[in-house]
């Protein structure tokens, strides 16, 4: 390729190229073909045309550069294999093998097939309509929130809702208060938007109020279930909170990653609910219900705020998949989306049952646990003398993973011990982890 | 509900409820009913369960606080409307009229019903293999890039791919590189995520390079087609970026934004094609080709950074929905990508000839433009005495969207012009919007 030739110098500097009548004669092909690849050379940079004079090298300097003698560079290496240290499958996901894969694929389908548009072409930068109206009425349903659809804006999950929410509401040197333990990418991205995080402690199960000097200008809270360590906040702490937001125009972004998992009694009603001063941002996903993948979550704006919402998703741009939301909408509606729910929810409790039972008949030597009846993973703290991080990566090497307690923890004041996820397992799986758990406890003693 | 009477005060705190067999009988229920509405109200913490006593109304305070009676506070007020100022077709958008809707709705539902679990459960966090197997075919033909599929992360458009750029390669205080003028949301994320902007000034077409007092340690750039000013980086500019980031470890993030149109010649290759020492990320999306509401697109890592990158997708999350890859990648490889892709070119290179000869027979007093023979726009300057903004904003409200060139401009020495889109728009949709501009700048002189 002549471009090549140039760049390696193997054609000098302002030489001129011969002319095209003359190259096509010699190489037996036509004018057009060698003009149109002038052209292209000229449009590339590598050769310059001068009117009424014909082509001529580019003055084209490569010292000392390390150059693709031709762009197979890296065809030719080992093949790349992906760096995944940990399988995909978390101990906090839920069990796609349980997934109605089939009628999920007949609505993803349908909906191709009915309104290809809407798949394409976003009638607004918050998603979906037929998607936020069906959300709107799956929490009027199951989390007591009565909420206008015109609020809800689709997000690419929890990350993405944390991430506009923070660009919507603050700025950078804004301080942010996050429980401690907490969900740890909450605390990266926190940081990454340059805030300053303020830790929250967990005392008698209730996260503590921020102290009253340099108070944060928002806090992220999982009221209906603490993650990892699990239990509801109190309603007298609930409405602490809101008091306190209330009082210095601060605001609340209620993460409720996974409120549809209560074995027992009804769902919490959501913290936004007892909210009418509109100082909370309530958070959902369809990671935990539906599947990880998907990257589908939402967010409820307080309406003053609608605005500056969609002004952040102007300046940043959106991340939300539009093609799947017209699909989910229909699983919502349809029905399968509650069905599913239902389903899981009885496996899941099953597995939680035989994985405390196999807690309490086999290991209360080595850890303790409160049942919370509700969530994707039983948070157990072990005895004194044991290291955490050793347990967990002890374990992991037999092929079970328990992610270790402390590391969710923002400083070195974490407690000792292991989140143990049911969901994704099936009791021969679970009776096989805590074997490999019990093993290692043991020999660690 | 006793919830609400205790938050609103009509139950007094620290009264003892009456017995649960005691209420059952005095409201005709039975008591196992009573006992889980009395453990659901410990649960959220309205109440306390004293054992051998019975069950007590909490301490809880609400002065001062603005609570919701029940929780339909927003339910009945007016629907809320999507402030959505500017329609959602973009004029740098593709025309969504033109997309093969059927056969990507058949790619779907194929993929849907032949490997439902593909779609759920991901193998690895930079996406679904096939489809990276898919691109690296697609940018050996199109792109002049070999690369291994391993090096291929699916991200949820450009700005994920900067934003996942940005947190690999820099930290907060380091210094970015744009082109002035350039897409403003990287100007947005740089600075958002604590980044110091060095303006790169056009010159004669080309980017300069950085001036060498403190260099930054990334600059992206569109080198295959300057946005928004259209044009090629000349080849030795390109070899001149290359040999700076060579010299000083810096990154050349390359935003190859709409390489699909070109409509004379081939496809200019790759910056990232020349370079042999791991300083380009390169950056593709298929947002321009196939739809924006898709957000998929995808970057380049350099093979030494890989676990770099898999460590930025663990700690902040992914945003890429697999759902719709399976799909892509069948797409891609049955031939139906690039069937659409050469018909649009051959549509929107007739609307662009329309342009170009209305702008020429119509508007050469008022405006000029250079001819790049490439892209989705076409940028044009306006003549003096003309305010860019106020000739966009008063084409707007005759529906005929031209954004101002000056707002890509980080800084005061924008240029005075307007961004002429042709790719979304019908032949009668051109002469009707150029009509407009015809008739708000003679009304301007």
């Amino acid at each position: 390729m002549v471009g090549t030739r140039i760049a390696s110098g193997r054609l000098a500097p302002r030489e001129r190229l011969p002319a095209s009548r003359q190259l096509a004669a010699g190489l037996g092909i036509s004018r057009g073909t060698v003009v149109t690849a002038y052209e292209q050379l000229a449009a590339e940079g590598y050769i310059e045309s001068r009117p009424g004079s014909g082509f001529y090298v580019g003055d084209i300097a490569t010292d000392g550069l390390a150059l693709s003698a031709d762009s197979s560079a890296h065809g030719g290496s080992e093949p790349i294999v992906d760096p995944v240290s940990a399988p995909l499958t978390h101990p906090g996901y839920p069990d796609s093998r349980l997934f109605p894969a089939r009628r999920w694929a007949r609505s993803l389908a349908r909906s191709a097939r009915l309104e290809p548009q809407t798949m394409l072409a976003g009638q607004s930068r918050f998603g979906d309509l037929r998607l936020r109206a069906a959300i709107a009425r799956y929490l009027a349903d199951w989390r007591g929130l009565e909420v206008d659809p015109g609020r809800i804006l689709i997000t690419a999950g929890s990350v993405d809702a944390l991430e506009i929410c923070l660009r919507t509401l603050t700025t950078a040197g804004d301080k942010v208060a996050l429980e401690n333990p907490c969900y740890q990418p909450l605390r990266h991205i926190a940081e990454n938007l340059g805030m300053t995080i303020d830790w929250l402690p967990i005392e008698n199960g209730a996260t503590s109020l921020p102290a009253s000097r340099q108070p944060p200008n928002l806090v992220i809270l999982t009221p209906s279930h603490q993650f990892p360590l699990g239990g509801a906040m109190p309603i007298q702490r609930r409405l602490e909170f809101l008091q306190w937001a209330q009082a210095r125009n601060a605001w609340i972004v209620e993460d409720d990653y996974d409120s549809e998992f209560r074995y027992a009694g009804r769902p919490i009603p959501a913290l936004a609910s007892l909210d009418n001063a509109d100082r909370t941002i309530y958070i959902g996903t369809f990671s935990k219900v539906f599947s990880v993948s998907l990257r589908l979550g939402y967010l409820i704006m307080p309406p003053p705020q609608v605005g500056d919402f969609e002004a952040t998703l102007a300046r940043f741009g959106v991340k939300a998949a539009l093609p799947c939301q017209p699909a989910l909408a229909g699983f919502i509606d349809d029905g399968d989306f509650y069905r599913h729910v239902r389903r899981v929810r009885r496996i899941y409790g099953e597995r939680r049952r035989l994985l405390i039972d196999l807690l309490q008949q086999r290991l209360s030597d080595f850890l303790e646990f409160e049942d919370h009846q509700a969530g994707m993973q039983i948070t157990t703290r072990l005895a004194a003398g044991f290291d955490d991080r050793e347990i967990s990566s002890a374990c992991r090497a037999e092929g079970a993973i328990f992610p270790p307690l402390s590391e969710y923890y923002g400083d070195s004041s974490g407690n000792q011990g292991l989140l143990l996820g049911f969901c994704p397992y099936t009791e021969d799986e679970i009776r096989t982890h805590i074997a490999v758990l019990e093993r290692v406890l043991s020999r660690s003693c």
